[in-house]
């Protein structure tokens, strides 16, 4: 064993330990609300991410101001230091015992254990509570390790809407005071970096109820950020020989019944529109329609690698539940792309991909095997009701895309059974600025689809030929990004993305018309170089401090302080965000900084 | 009667007498036609503009090569001089002759005058053949100026699919030899600029049976110029203080009946779609989304004109038959806003609008009052059924447009019941390049949907008030400008439009080398300006001429031509594809000039 082994080894055991703290947390919890509400029916209690939750069945409403008086009595139960003991009953008598108990929630989960074959059942008991329950759990009460509890919220018994709706309350706990701190920190972070929050508090995006749910609607400030974000990919795929595409944002179901898209998708598409003889439908992907227009003439192997890119718009029908601000909508806008490439081309292309995402990832601020990684997902040979069947292709496919990370050297795991269903794909493991890791988008070897379209080229020597399609996306959804970039720089984006980027501050009123002045200057300055400069005068009734305030508050990268003094001069006085200031400048000399901030994106 | 007045009835005489004309060159084809094709059962023959048809029931298809056939047969009857003979007969007498001469469809119509009062019908009979007409004709064949039959297409009885498809004939027929002459001209000249037509040849645009009618997809070529176009109106218009915005495409049913649309455009929307509990529907129209963007937060007086623009996605479901290439599509994308203004602002609001779109046409290559002349489009006091009922609100509407227009010179005339449910507008009428004129595109006064949606304001006083919106566009659907400038350039786009800016031609393998170098060069000097020159090399198994003429087909405005000796003396040999030699120049200076002229837009 090396000690590289030896170290995994104890992270593993200290996880297990950690779980089965948390998990005996989440009993001494329950005991806590039975001590409280003595009717109370249990449901579940199982650990979770960084903790645990239980779920109630309670004629009245828990509200956060009984979290404290829960956690009152956990304390009192950690104190006294109880047992948490095992022991099995046969099912008859466990089911006779939560009977007795009158826990109709748990004689469910028992008979549930019965028809899958259980003849015995175990229990946990802390001093009065006892638990159906496999375990593990610490030995003792006083093992248990600072917790918090953390919120309320409501949940369906099984997760189904037809069952009654119980109540669930989530904690957390951890080996000691410091950690424990450190996640709560962690959570106050993630609430203080929400993007729904910021972009509310800076008028980025908003909803309607009229409009529709996870259908944002973006401000002329939200729109900004959006357009730096789109047209920065458009130009730079353009310039890397993409051929920049716009095709409808809807098709006839036939397209997606020959794509195999419908039956694979058909759950999370919007329904079918009659429309005189045709039925459209709200597109869920792009590649079909790519697929039309390489097929709109015939090919030749001198096109290839032929790469259609588009700022796709596509609809998905998440549940209203999964919808969350701009990270998960029912409309998107994806930078998406299909490559037309010959078996020998493959690798390169990818190459070309993996270097592409570097690039652009580097510019948002994300660095390689630091804040991402890559993950080769596979297919299973055996499921083939998820996977296209054959096995060579799939071989072939997957084999490619390990050679093209092991040559570029890329950071990267291998995932089975997380494939596309026409071929295996590399997905881009993004960490958010919290640490959670996503998948933020991915590239995809596609043998599927150019067979199902039938999609050929001629070679050389005259002959019709099957291409492969890669499938990918630069920067992923545009909404997702615009998220991602709200929540890494708190609203404080750098100069090229700010929605406000020059706040004119005039001292007092008189100097309103030097600060339109300065406004006009700098809007002929950037407009002849074919750029509108976003710029905001602080006008009248406020002081000096309270509209550097409220700049502040917006976030505005620079404010240009003019007084009686810089109108003389012809000059603005110059303060950042942050605080700094960095004097009296000419307005030219100010012009070119800002474009060259502009032009470094940085 | 003044000089003008006589003029203007003179006009009218001719007109009429030139309807006359045709529909007797109708009667004359439709007696050739019974002469070849014995057992030819007649439908209706009117005139159109600038000709005529009629509707046959034939066993056999008539094909483009029985036209002359048939225009000889009717030379025949016209050289023979036959009078156009009228008489009157009661009905039953009128149904016995149609009956005997075995016309069903005519016994038809009779049956409908019959049930529509009539007592009496009348026909006119040139040679043998006798049709039910009201006229007027002239007196005699021989009057028929000269004529030219066009082309047959299918068409059905009384236009609807239950009915029997029958063939019509469209003919044409003019005063003189010069005027036949003119018209085909034109016939030719419109073939030849048709932008399906061009957009075939260029590459800009395809369609797809399996995508759907009336639904483009845009190629890279074609997408280039939708981009140029959008991205000019993105920045003139955010320049002019416009925020713009990007709002979701579809909403809620419930959105579009606050706004009133869905009663007045149910016909022309896409059908709703069920997702969970909410009924969705692609837009029509973007102004609810706007006003949910308006009503998002508390507006004061301050915020007034409030200007939210977008490059708007629309949905219309236009009836199979009207769609036209990229001229009338399913799917849209149009340069929309609506201006939140006080009743004071409006006018001061509008003449903005209009400078705009007299800056934005001018860029187009229109000029006002040649290419272009206002509508002032009013409503009807009497016809509640289509407009809101307001006298005073219209009053107060319509003189405020036809003020504006007064104050500002514009060239415009007024049209009753062609206004907008909510309220009068602006139509700009546009004539397109063979000099037709359609409205291209409005501004609209709204007095309505303020008051539907309760959108206010809060005055200096502290008192809410309601806004006036103004809706508008300053270039109208994108599609439609591109078919436009299509049909207008024939396809020869100014270098900003091309698709393609330059192409280099290597005069022989041995300088692709230096055409990349060339083409690099060019490259980077425009991506340092944040721009990407659209670039083709001419490589490989041709010669200069036939690149040459190559790329003159594709209309691209510069080529270089690359031989040793601009290789040698590091420069590029430009032509133009007018044919022009402007001689070698330094890579630089080429440049610079091509900035130049990609700035000045021309």
């Amino acid at each position: 064993m090396t000690a590289k082994d030896m170290e995994e080894l104890t992270m593993k055991e200290e996880k297990i330990n950690l779980e089965a703290m948390r998990h005996s947390t989440a009993h001494v919890m329950a005991a806590a609300v039975g001590k409280i509400f003595k009717s109370v029916k249990y449901g579940v209690g199982p650990t979770i991410e960084n903790g645990f939750y239980y779920d109630f069945d309670l004629p009245n409403q828990i509200s956060l101001e009984d979290l404290p008086k829960i956690e009152k009595v956990m304390k009192e139960i950690i104190q006294k230091d109880f047992p948490l003991n095992c022991f099995r009953l046969p099912v008859e008598d466990a089911l006779k015992l939560m009977k007795e108990k009158e826990q109709p929630y748990k004689v469910e989960l028992i008979e549930d254990l019965a028809r899958q074959g259980e003849k015995e059942v175990s229990f946990y008991q802390v001093e009065d509570f006892v638990d159906l329950c496999k375990g593990p759990h610490v030995e003792r009460a006083g093992q248990i390790g600072p917790f918090k509890l953390l919120s309320v919220a409501g949940a369906y018994w099984k997760g189904s809407e037809k069952n009654p709706m119980l109540q669930r309350i989530y904690g957390t706990a951890w080996k000691n005071e410091k950690e424990l701190q450190d996640y709560l920190n962690y959570l106050e972070e993630a609430k203080e970096r929400d993007h729904r929050k910021i972009g509310k508090e800076l008028g980025l995006f908003v909803f309607s109820d009229l409009v529709g749910k996870g259908l944002p609607l973006f401000t002329a400030k939200g729109a900004a950020i959006r357009r730096e974000l789109e047209r920065f990919v458009v130009e730079e795929e353009t310039k890397r020989s993409y051929q920049h595409v716009i095709t409808p944002p809807l098709a006839k179901v036939e397209l997606y019944k020959i794509s195999g898209h419908y039956p694979y998708y058909k759950d999370t598409m919007y329904p079918p529109m009659k429309v005189d003889e045709e039925e459209l439908i709200l597109r869920p992907m792009t590649c079909p329609h790519h697929f039309m227009l390489y097929k709109s003439q015939p090919r030749s192997y001198k096109e290839l690698p032929l790469k259609y890119a588009e700022l796709a718009h596509q609809f998905r029908y998440e549940k209203s539940g999964e919808l969350t601000g701009l990270m998960r909508v029912r409309l998107f806008c994806l930078a998406d792309a299909h490559i037309f490439a010959t078996q020998e081309q493959v690798k390169e292309v990818i190459k070309d991909v993996l270097d592409l995402i570097d690039y652009v990832s580097s510019v948002l601020g994300l660095k390689k095997g630091e804040d991402y990684r890559y993950r080769l997902s596979l297919g299973d040979r055996q499921d083939t009701q998820k996977y296209y069947k054959n096995d060579k292709a799939w071989d072939k496919a997957e084999n490619t895309l390990r050679e093209v990370l092991k040559e570029v050297k890329a950071p990267f795991f291998e995932a089975s059974g997380e494939a596309a269903f026409y071929g295996p794909k590399i997905d881009i493991q993004m960490k958010n600025v919290l640490g959670k890791e996503e998948t933020a988008f991915t590239v995809q070897y596609d043998f599927v689809q150019p067979e199902r379209f039938d999609l050929t080229y001629v070679d050389p020597e005259g002959k019709e030929k099957r291409p492969v399609v890669i499938h990918r996306s630069s920067i992923g959804a545009i909404e997702r990004v615009m998220a991602f970039l709200i929540e890494k720089y708190k609203g404080a984006f750098p100069l090229w993305l700010s929605p406000i980027q020059v706040a004119l501050i005039p001292i007092t009123d008189k100097q309103l018309p030097y600060a339109q002045n300065v406004k006009g200057q700098l809007s002929d300055h950037f407009w002849q170089r074919g750029y509108n400069l976003r710029q905001i005068t602080f006008g009248q009734n406020e002081t000096m401090q309270e509209k550097i305030r409220q700049a502040q508050l917006q976030k505005i990268p620079y404010m240009l302080i003019l007084g009686g003094r810089e109108e003389e001069a012809g000059t603005v006085s110059v303060r950042t965000r942050k605080g700094e200031n960095l004097g009296a400048m000419k307005i030219d000399e100010f012009a070119a900084r800002l474009s060259k901030e502009i032009e470094e994106k940085k």
